[in-house]
């Protein structure tokens, strides 16, 4: 099931170059990350939990159910406005979800931006409506409805026809296997179904409305655009963006300009977009305001090969295509080298940010075997795309479209370059100068005037302009050869052109360059999405306590690195913690304190769920000693180290320079009052 | 001239704990920041150029045009949709203003959320009416326009008043001192007058359109939020938020949950609000769409001491007190310990924010000089408020209102218990119990029945919650004694209440602790102010080139640390430029390549406009030596030095670990070709 609406209207260009980003976010040796993260213990994760490692996802009510109680208790999201009683669609992040948030985001930037020399931008939300419309979205970003004849109660279309299947399935017993196929296949594709193939079916299968059994209007559509007014004129009607990538394609002049002039180039943003969802299901997954996270390669068309595609060409991915789909359904496993190579992947530049974006997401805790690539099917691709490879992972909804990586052509440039009539275009300067083939085109002014007096000059200037459409020119010419003239049609007048108007002859022309629309890829991100995924791809329960929940989020993504707690609340310890906090505080490691009264294996519980890799306790046994215990969080293993090495060990820990298993080597193990 | 609107709708509450939060973005050395960057060298700066370093404006027009145009070619920030003729009021941020932005963010963040251990939260823009008709948004957050009676142009009220006054005094020849008196007063007041005073103002002046001469209608409200419908039913209006605060005190309960259920602690948020403004003006100081930071800190009404008081009462501040406004509108310089002391400032939770926000306004580029603390006017502050201050910074607009610091008593809260019906208070437990006083009520149902049959179940409930009003309670105890009976207004009835229904004397009861809505004291950024204020203060040009304009960013707001500019494009060099950048990548450092064929002296120009603080040259000569030159952007000052020291001093410069004149000290000077 794709729960993502494909964003509808998007083209392309093609490399990089260096651009201005910030310097504070920088993540150390994160190679190591890219190595290591890959290679999580599963064994404990409810999705993981069998025997040879493969995802199952026959616990997903059970893992969803969990989930969301530890997130509503500890308040990582919550529908927003609960207070008023909710409002479907929208949810907030609290602060340990804000802290995985912006940790994401972080290390988004350092992944792509810095580390690909991006261009980031920053663009408003609230968008004139002729951008939009120039984009496509005010014609076609709709989704369909349909109403209750009498009580106009309304529904999505594709949900109540959904819904009404499910139904006759329950009972099968009186069905053929082609009418339980074709009921199962129609269940499957409901979702891309059209306005047209949604009626017949409706139709077809005889749907009511489900409270009221009434008949139900035809289905039609519903913009998902937030509408608004922009100033007190009432007369100048804006949307909020659907997405963030218009902002990158309005700025497309300046952004070359910025980048020297010189294709390929990158520009990049992070921002919230909007859709206006009929009816939010899903939780996270369907909301009507999420943050993106988009980028939009320039590259010149001829020309989409990546420097840097030997960096990971030897890199295995899920891949699913688009013909396995129309067959077996199978999984290839395949390197992105291969991939290009047999032109399963149209091309580097769009494999090389497929790698990327899987180097990312394993990174922040995703799980081989719970991502995949899937190719758009000619079907589901606009007209203009070339290729398109969503990156899906596989959560209790099944597998779910969280980065979309499409080489869109030049479509967005072009439409907004007609609309806005700016020059959206690339000049690129030939290596050494090239004879190109043109048209020589001799125009007879006179001649036209004599039979055409009103429309001289748009008829010279329809011909003069063949100058660069050999083929046309060289038709007309064969035309008028052969019948003795040409009808031309302009603005809806048809004009005798005849062998006196006009000479066409071929010719070489010398040039030193040439303009031209670059084509754009673009890996668009889901954050919420993604975070959602990593929630789930990570929740475990503990094998001796079901009702204990643990976050196994990587140190990278974790909310709070370390946890301090005093083993009693006293006079004493308190200075303690105090030093204790500061001193991490100083190698960059966030801390949470819990000195309340609650037993340690309650606390240690507390931070297991909100995915707290370590653990610092204090007790008056160990400030005696000066060392305090440290507990991983995973293995629930301690050992007792001295306060001296304590930050420095975390840093390590964090950094990825010492793993756990080397601390139980070195430090002594503390056996533990048990949890 | 105040040109932020007031925010409207906001109460207080107390202090802090501890919370989760990201750690990526710590910056070291911070305290470091705090003490140098105020010692700015300001001499060449065009707004501090005078000799006694006092703030000039007299050279505004020249600074903004300077830096408006230099915004402008090097994508600073540009207006939305220029492609498209723009948008009023919608500003865009390009690759360096974007970098400069996540600076500012990562730092907020640090200085902030981390050192003060806040809550970070996440929510949602879109919001639904009941939320902000309980904030009193709805009702309340407007501007005043007036319409021409025939053509219907519109206008702002305060604007159009305003451009009339000014031409008026354009010609004072004939005008009484009084007169023109009244004129600049109207003037300076006009952007606050309500509905009335605007309405008398422009009867008075005989205020009509300015491009027809037609009569104007009279001021009415114009609500300054963008509004748009929830979902398909066209029933479910919702509104842009204006500030991001709300979000915060709608999960008010969920984050006294998260926070253990101690007061006193602190919610912060990063987000866009949205002010759909009547005519937007002075570029990116109103603007319709912008990124704000809020902290909403939650105090014991009955304590707002801080804890972290002493760390920060010694700092000295240029305070504008209320009283000095009615008289001198002298500035005060005065530690905010003697502020406190003196009542000057409120309390010292208020005085410690304004501090945190002076050392972080002061590390992000802001001069002494040129930031001051202004405190609300009684006439200004809403009734609910206690104390406001604005931190006020200087530019070629102005003094103008860049941070909010607002004791807004327990007003957010109140309004939304109500609204929603939710429990929104906290609980304190005291330390003793404590005997307190209370009516002692008794009610005789039996009696009241006798008189007032249908309505004994209200009167009773009425009359028994009388216990925690002691003062109404014998109030009505004494009317009852004197007079015989009591008339009760319940619901419009009046009930005749006698000695047989109640008895009411006062008694002791013990109590363990109280409920009470918390206070709010909140710091409000405006993020888009503050950076166009740091780019007017840091822009200045050249003494021997006034066409070469400078940016003297600190390093930490940079959006690019260092600049690569190898003095001739050649394939010898280029791989020495990938591992430098490489190397510099690796400590943090970011880089910009400049490659270009450009003599160096205008690659050195360029990357000036943009603020790099530093340069570093590579040439053969160099790569001979296994050197590169050092440049620093304000003395333009080089030296020579290995390639293996150049990433560890950069660090170390960055990191304020070691100064440029200890590098001066250090290596060999360079005297380069000129600039």
């Amino acid at each position: 099931m794709i729960l993502l609406k494909n964003l509808i209207n998007k083209p392309p260009s093609s490399s990089l170059s260096f651009k201005s980003i910030s310097e504070s976010f920088v993540i150390k040796n994160i190679n190591k990350y890219y190595t290591t993260s890959t290679n999580l213990n599963l064994k404990n994760n409810i999705l993981f939990n069998n025997s040879d490692n493969k995802m199952s996802i026959d616990n997903k009510e059970k893992i969803r159910a969990g989930l969301e109680d530890l997130m509503k208790r500890r308040f990582f999201i919550t529908q927003s406005f609960s207070i008023y009683g909710g409002q479907a669609g929208l949810y907030d992040y609290g602060p340990p979800g804000c802290a995985v948030k912006a940790n994401l985001i972080n290390l988004w930037r350092q992944h792509f931006v810095l580390n690909e020399d991006m261009s980031e931008v920053d663009c408003v939300s609230v968008t004139p409506e002729q951008v939009l419309k120039a984009s496509g979205h005010v014609a076609k970003f709709a989704d369909f409805m349909v109403k209750d004849e009498v009580t106009k109660a309304f529904y999505r279309a594709d949900h109540i026809l959904e819904a009404h299947i499910q139904t006759l399935l329950k009972d099968t017993s009186k069905m053929s296997k082609e009418q339980i196929e074709e009921l199962n296949f129609v269940l499957a594709k409901a979702g891309d179904y059209n306005q047209e193939q949604l009626k017949q079916a409706l139709n077809k299968y005889n749907v009511k409305a489900p409270e009221t059994g009434n008949a139900l209007t035809e289905p039609y559509p519903f913009n998902l655009m937030f509408q608004t007014q922009i100033g007190p004129s009432g007369l100048s009607t804006g949307y909020l963006r659907p997405e963030t990538a218009q902002g990158i394609f309005t700025n497309f002049g300046k952004l070359y300009e910025y980048n020297g002039k010189k294709l390929p180039f990158a520009a990049a943003q992070i921002g919230n977009a909007f859709r206006n969802e009929i009816a939010p299901r899903a939780g996270l997954l369907r909301v009507r305001e999420f943050t993106m996270a988009e980028i939009e390669h320039f590259v010149n068309p001829n020309n989409k090969t990546h420097p840097k595609f030997q960096e990971i060409q030897h890199i295995q991915a899920n891949l699913l295509s688009s013909d396995s789909q129309d067959k077996s359904s199978e999984i290839e496993v395949c390197t992105f080298g291969d991939a290009v190579q047999k032109k399963l992947i149209d091309n580097e530049t769009l494999a090389y940010f497929m790698a990327r974006t899987q180097q990312f997401l394993h990174t922040v805790g995703i799980k081989p075997q719970g991502l995949r690539f899937r190719q758009h099917q000619k079907n589901e691709m606009a007209h203009y795309a070339q290729d398109c490879w969503d990156a899906e992972i596989l959560s209790s909804y099944g597998w779910v479209e969280c980065v979309g990586h499409a080489d869109r052509s030049c479509y967005d440039l072009k439409v907004h370059a007609t609309e806005s009539k700016s020059n959206l275009s690339a000049y690129e300067e030939f290596k050494e100068p090239q004879f190109v083939d043109i048209a020589k085109v001799v125009v007879m002014p006179a001649a036209i005037s004599k039979k055409h007096r009103a429309a001289v000059s748009p008829i010279k200037k329809y011909l003069t302009e063949l100058k660069d459409d050999l083929t046309k020119a060289l038709e007309i010419q064969e035309t008028i050869t052969k019948d003795g003239h040409y009808n031309l049609v302009l603005d809806g007048n048809t004009y005798d052109i005849t062998a006196d108007m006009v000479t066409i002859s071929k010719a070489q022309e010398k040039k030193n360059g040439h303009t031209f629309f670059p084509h754009v890829i673009e890996p668009s991100f889901g954050l919420g999405r993604i975070i959602y995924s990593i929630l789930e791809q990570n929740f475990y329960t503990r094998e001796n306590d079901e009702q204990r929940g643990v976050l196994s989020l990587p140190a990278i993504i974790a909310p709070v690195k370390a946890s301090i707690l005093p083993l009693t609340s006293s006079d004493r310890i308190a200075p303690f913690v105090q030093t204790i906090s500061k001193s991490l505080k100083e190698v960059n490691i966030s801390t949470k304190v819990d000195d309340t009264g609650n037993a340690i294996g309650r606390k240690y519980a507390r931070t297991d769920e909100i995915g707290i890799p370590f653990g610092v306790t204090i007790d008056f046994q160990t400030i005696e000693d000066n060392t305090v215990t440290l507990r991983e969080r995973d293995t629930t293993k301690q050992v007792r180290i001295p306060i001296s090495e304590l930050s420095s060990t975390l840093r390590k820990l964090c950094d990825l320079t010492v793993s756990w298993s080397d601390i139980l080597k070195t430090f002594p193990i503390y056996e533990n009052q048990s949890e």
